[in-house]
């Protein structure tokens, strides 16, 4: 009778064991710890590769990610759910800025109050967020202006469609011209136009580009609906394939047009890298795990790298198929 | 005697379970895991903050991280080292490139072998490496530029002792020239010089700086040896504390000055969090647990963001205690 009692301890120690070890390693959380995604526009499909990343690594570390945001691009409502968050005291925050200077306060009254915070897709440089995770716009210009390039042979006219006066959209354009000019010196850029990021304003500004420059041979559109956009006034000229189009962003209606062979190829943003590592870089700080030098809270010291730039990869026919959100 | 028998395999369950499940996490790697870090010039103090990083992040994860490199700053030298890590198949690879062409074909090899590679420090843009962590130099200057401006008064003139010819030198000088420029009105930059990286030519150069400025107020050394020799001269003619210097790095050197207060702060680069963001992605992407499109490997995807800025600090008199290497 001793001995079968011996039995039933020992297994139950085993059973304790097991579960004391699988929840004992430094990147092992508790179910409870809350990481929050705060975003503005909260409903389009644009953040939802961002909240992938993050609830991916949430679920590798054993935590909990939410997400929630403010409906419009209104920064005093997106302070006002910052705040709401803030005061749940949750184990770290990823925030988008609608407005890099009106989300600085809540910000920095997280990080004073020991929430970690990093920033990702558009940045409060001026707050004391530890790390910006987004797309470095200048490079991604420059990766549309090498494939358009290739795509037609090294020479001819090219126009660019573009959001005048927005930073991520002047960056893009610049990072384009750019690289043509110092890479490409034979293809020339004839015509850039804003198209506001309207799909209407873009089909009749490229149309214009078309009537002005018959022997135009590329467009780069910096947002996904002047590339829409651009696509309807090509395949109307009768220019598909003639006129090659790279564009930006993976939404549904320009990966079914890259499918078409309308939209040769499309500058994905690293959105899932965006959350996976906004998530391991909030993780990180919240177990104590970095220590880029001794007693880095008491002097001053950012415990995290400033800037990453996540990166963006060429969307073709060839591998179109995995960008499709499941 | 059979009830005896049932309480050891029960204990031995109880081990057996425990150590499974430690071992079973997604970021619990097998101990006999290798991954490497390659330098050159390898036995330089610079290194045993980014090997510290990477070290760090290779106990928490289980895994063994391993220290080599070229001893001298020798292109061919370390492309042998770099083959013969190659051909241990280790688990992923953190290089960092004496020249960024001479290492494009090893790195290329690895990528292609599966072995997981990322650059950190110096770069090779255009091999097939995963990521690059380094300082973004640039924004090293910019943030010189605003200490020091802000320890004159935001007034004055300053002279730049610097590396002539060498990128992240250039940047790091670009960075705090434009900020100047655009933020400090008032400061104007009156001079500048090539240290060539050397102490004694340094001093030289600023005692001449001293002479022909009697007004200076600050000096920006874009390098450690150069803030060292500015040290020297701005002692000799009795300007400690009047003209004031904000040099790079943190060898012992820099630190002992800025504890007596001849150097008033220098640059800290983010040498820790390369080595610990190098590790945890290398990790990452051997373990695949990034997912940033599904089957990003036979899609010509990169399954990590392009590059981190991995940040600076300002060292000063208040923290300099944390930045000597224990």
């Amino acid at each position: 009778m001793k001995r079968s009692l011996a039995v039933v301890v020992a297994l139950l120690l085993a059973l304790a064991f097991s579960t004391l070890a699988l929840a004992s390693g430094p990147f092992v959380g508790e179910p409870k710890e809350e990481y929050y995604m705060v975003t503005f526009v909260s409903g389009i499909e644009y953040w939802k590769g961002c909240f992938a990343g993050m609830e991916d690594a949430a679920q590798l570390l054993g935590v909990k990610a939410i997400y929630t945001g403010a409906p419009q691009a209104d920064v005093n409502q997106q302070v006002t759910v910052l705040e709401q968050v803030i005061a749940k005291s949750p184990a770290g925050i990823a925030v988008t800025c609608s407005n890099p200077d009106g989300l600085r306060a809540p910000i920095d009254k997280a990080i004073e109050a020991g929430i970690p915070v990093v920033t990702f897709d558009a940045d409060s440089p001026l707050s004391k967020r530890y790390c910006y995770l987004g797309t470095g716009n200048y490079n991604a210009g420059a990766m549309a202006a090498r494939y358009l390039a290739g795509l037609i042979g090294g020479k001819g006219e090219v126009a660019i469609s573009t959001v005048t006066g927005q930073l991520n959209h002047e960056e893009r354009k610049a990072g384009f011209i750019d690289t043509l000019a110092r890479e490409y010196p034979n293809v020339k850029v004839v015509a850039t136009g804003n198209d506001n990021n309207d799909q209407t304003i873009a089909a009749t500004l490229v149309a214009g580009f078309l009537q002005a420059h018959p022997n135009l041979s590329g467009i780069f559109c910096t947002d996904a609906l002047g590339g829409v956009g651009a696509a309807t006034s090509v395949r109307e000229a009768g220019k598909a394939g003639i006129v090659r189009i790279v564009s930006f962003d993976t939404d549904q209606g320009t990966l079914d047009l890259i499918n078409e062979g309308i939209i040769d190829a499309s500058i994905a943003q690293g959105t899932w890298n965006m959350g996976y590592w906004s998530m391991l870089m909030l993780f990180s700080v919240r177990h104590d795990l970095v220590k880029p030098v001794e007693g880095w809270q008491t002097k001053g010291i950012n415990p995290l790298p400033g800037v990453v730039d996540t990166g963006t990869n060429v969307v073709t026919k060839e591998n179109v198929e995995a960008f499709y959100v499941k």
